[in-house]
């Protein structure tokens, strides 16, 4: 053997990409340490990460009721001292309450649960899915996981068996899913969304993308749906979410709906997988008896926003008894989801009801951020609006906005000169000239001769928009 | 595509086998369910779970210090109170500050942290490096992980190249080892552990199993080492180390070593691989100079014992830039560890210290758990000295005993009839007698014609210990 080199170690590893904490989020990293050690040569005063959707790195609070309970979870002596809890601090008795019934169902948060989680959580799951879909769901089906990341690398896991294994995936899409089927060493057969219906998915463009790959002998057997989308921000409508539905029991598709922005929606209605696969199983048994789902959730985006705390998890409809088998194996290999998260994924799920004594903060907590967010994303679209050369849909969901951008020819030559994507140098210069850090739609995969970027809607203030507007001015002033 | 079956997903992660949560496990907590419901056909009225390393399943509490901590940094907003925990709820002073430091360091839990770790953090664990060992280390070589398995998981994909890519992995082994080799389509090169040697590494024993697959075309890359063992309890002499160093260096071997029973040591003393190698360096650096060493750590084992956390870090030494940057985009791409379990990691490199407000507690319950686990295993290995057909080295460290057990031939015969092996066969006739469960020795790997099982030595009260006895007489009577 010879030490370990670029060209001897693992090629699938080094084949994947992962632009969200690419090159951009490196540099920002390093602008935000010199402006830490007090540089003043930078043409701007903070760095501002759109680029990934970590909600409290930039304003969004914690909601108070799940933080409450946690610190009793973290700290069970707590307990003994009710009267101070009630009385000077502020805790309500239904955090009491539930954090004395995870801590019956738990045990201590710092031992390993079940391997596919503590079953007691895994029945309030079950609950919040027959209520959110009005079908009774069994926790048998369900998996606590290490925030959706982990679930997506063990469905993938399961479902690729050799190196023409494929897998569906919209582009664009939050690029976990082609660095995963990269370092897998199967294929993803992109589909193209549709920039021009809010990004909704295309039967055509499905069917397309699955029939050249079948020809090329692809063993197509899973296809992926983001819904809320990301980066696209998309909200499906009902019919979309069928006509998926339809596609995967006619050709025997894995489903595997990536629902973690459920929660962040502006236009129209959130319509799961899961409930719209019951309404077609109980209008067709036949055709859609037999579909295998798999729908993830997670706490790191919506109101909840604890992506610090990789707490998630997946449920599985249709799946055959002996490959449910193989999941909890290979889940039980690592062990369990951290704890903690997964009492986190409960509260989510299980959160305080009107007349509870927490009820009044969290539900206005709750509502501030989803209006926060919403206006936001609002600003920052009209933003987009009056910018020359820059094209954007409505915000209609999840934490995103992902805008064409029409970069001068010019650029694209200096770009080219550079090594660099026209959209990547365009996000470069950006942050050099602003501090913000945003991903160039190349890191999601685009429509061959468009160009976009993806920047999130969650930081505070206007100054970075304003930021951004006067740097695509001057770039396009320059490069005319 | 037809639907997912055992025969259709993917082969490698069927091979797979990880008998810590096997049969017997999923039978174990099945009991304990019968149990709970208030079923009394059972001939025990507990179940005794031997068969992991959980500490805070079973008996051991967390430690005060780490636990106020956490509950700060998931409720920053008690700060706010600071007369209230002084004085109402035995906080110390160093509680308050520690959780300021890290609410510094690390802005919100929630967030997500540098896909690394929080910088701040790594700077914590390089100083413990530095004076555990005597040798500096440098923050920008050290990876925060969800506990020591996911770390493996990284450095296996990034050290395996093609099927034929082999690791030395000591034979009896932590099963986590042969199962993500399964997984990952590469050669696991069993080499056998010296148990007439209480368990140490032999250097002739590696250099056979890697000439001998070397011979048959496998391209060995790597050699783990547990130390303190797992699931031998080994804790190994300076000489076993440096003897491990110095095959590495000859056949440029990367060195994986796993020490998370690092402080769970009763015979001798920790001597990690970092410190041995750097003195080998000193000595002849010529030689020692380029071996790449992967050191693991974890909050999981020890006397923080806290694994529902899934805290850990790994430490590299003489890794080539270039590939510990495709390290940083790996672990990128699962986002980061979870930041209340690097917190955690924090406060075990760097706990109170002799003076501090918190001190005196900490190394009470410091000194208790450690106490106790030495009690509890030297009564259980003094148990089977007394058991006929029984063989048990001292115990050296981790939290395991790993005694040869004689099964009798005609025990032999039945168990050939029910499909298991002979060792299988005693264990879950020791659950179904006892409710007490441990793990064969064939779930980790042991000699032709030697049969063992895993115990930990974590349960409290002699009860269960009385009942293995009882077990394993009447066992041999009936097969005799």
């Amino acid at each position: 053997m010879t030490r370990l080199n670029i060209n001897n170690i693992n090629p699938h590893v080094v084949e994947a990409k992962y632009a969200v904490r690419g090159e951009l989020a490196v540099k920002s990293e390093e602008y935000r340490a010199k402006l830490r050690r007090g540089d003043k040569d930078l043409p701007f005063s903070q760095v501002v990460s759109a680029n990934i959707g970590n909600p409290q790195q930039l304003d969004q609070k914690p909601i108070t009721f799940f933080r409450q309970v946690l610190s009793l979870l973290e700290n069970p002596k707590l307990l003994e001292h009710e009267d101070v809890l009630l009385n000077s601090l502020g805790y309500k008795p239904d955090v009491l309450e539930r954090a004395k019934k995870l801590l019956h169902d738990v045990g201590s948060v710092g031992a390993y649960s079940a391997s596919a989680g503590v079953p007691a959580i895994k029945e309030s799951i079950a609950k919040f899915l027959e209520a959110r879909d009005g079908f009774p769901a069994d926790p048998a089906h369900i998996y606590l996981s290490a925030g959706a990341s982990s679930a997506v690398n063990t469905l993938l896991h399961i479902i690729c068996a050799a190196p023409n294994s494929g897998v569906l995936v919209p582009i664009p899409q939050y690029p976990l899913y082609t660095a995963s089927l990269s370092v897998l060493n199967a294929t993803c057969v992109p589909y193209y969304l549709n920039e021009h219906e809010h990004w909704g998915t295309s039967h055509d463009a499905i069917k397309e993308a699955y029939t050249a790959a079948k020809a090329n002998g692809t063993d197509v057997r899973a296809i992926v749906i983001i819904n809320p989308g990301n980066p696209t921000g998309a909200s499906l409508p009902e019919e979309d979410v069928k006509s998926v539905l339809e596609f995967a029991a006619e050709e025997k598709l894995v489903v595997l709906a990536d629902e973690v922005y459920q929660t962040n929606v502006f236009i129209g209605t959130f319509h799961s997988f899961r409930q719209t696969l019951h309404k077609l199983q109980q209008e067709d048994p036949e055709k859609y008896g037999d579909v295998e789902l798999a729908s993830m959730h997670s706490v790191s985006k919506g109101m909840v926003g604890e992506c610090g705390h990789r707490g998630g998890y997946f449920d599985l409809v249709g799946f055959d008894k002996e490959v449910e088998e193989q999941i909890y194996k290979f889940v039980s290999i690592t062990l369990c989801a951290p704890v903690i998260g997964q009492c986190l994924v409960e509260m989510m799920v299980n959160p305080p009801k009107p007349g509870d004594p927490s009820w009044e903060l969290y539900n206005e907590e709750y509502s501030g951020i989803f209006n926060r967010l919403r206006e936001r994303a609002n600003a920052l679209y009209e933003t987009f609006l009056g910018m020359d050369g820059v094209e954007c849909g409505k915000p209609q969901g999840s934490m995103y906005l992902f805008p064409t951008v029409h970069v001068p020819p010019k650029a694209a030559e200096e770009a080219k000169r550079e090594g660099r994507t026209p959209d990547e140098f365009y996000c470069m210069r950006m942050l050099e000239a602003t501090g913000v850090c945003v991903v160039p739609g190349s890191g999601f995969g685009q429509k061959e001769g468009t160009l976009h970027f993806r920047t999130t809607f969650l930081a505070p203030g206007t100054e970075w928009v304003g930021a951004i507007r006067k740097f695509h001015n001057e770039f396009m002033e320059k490069y005319r």
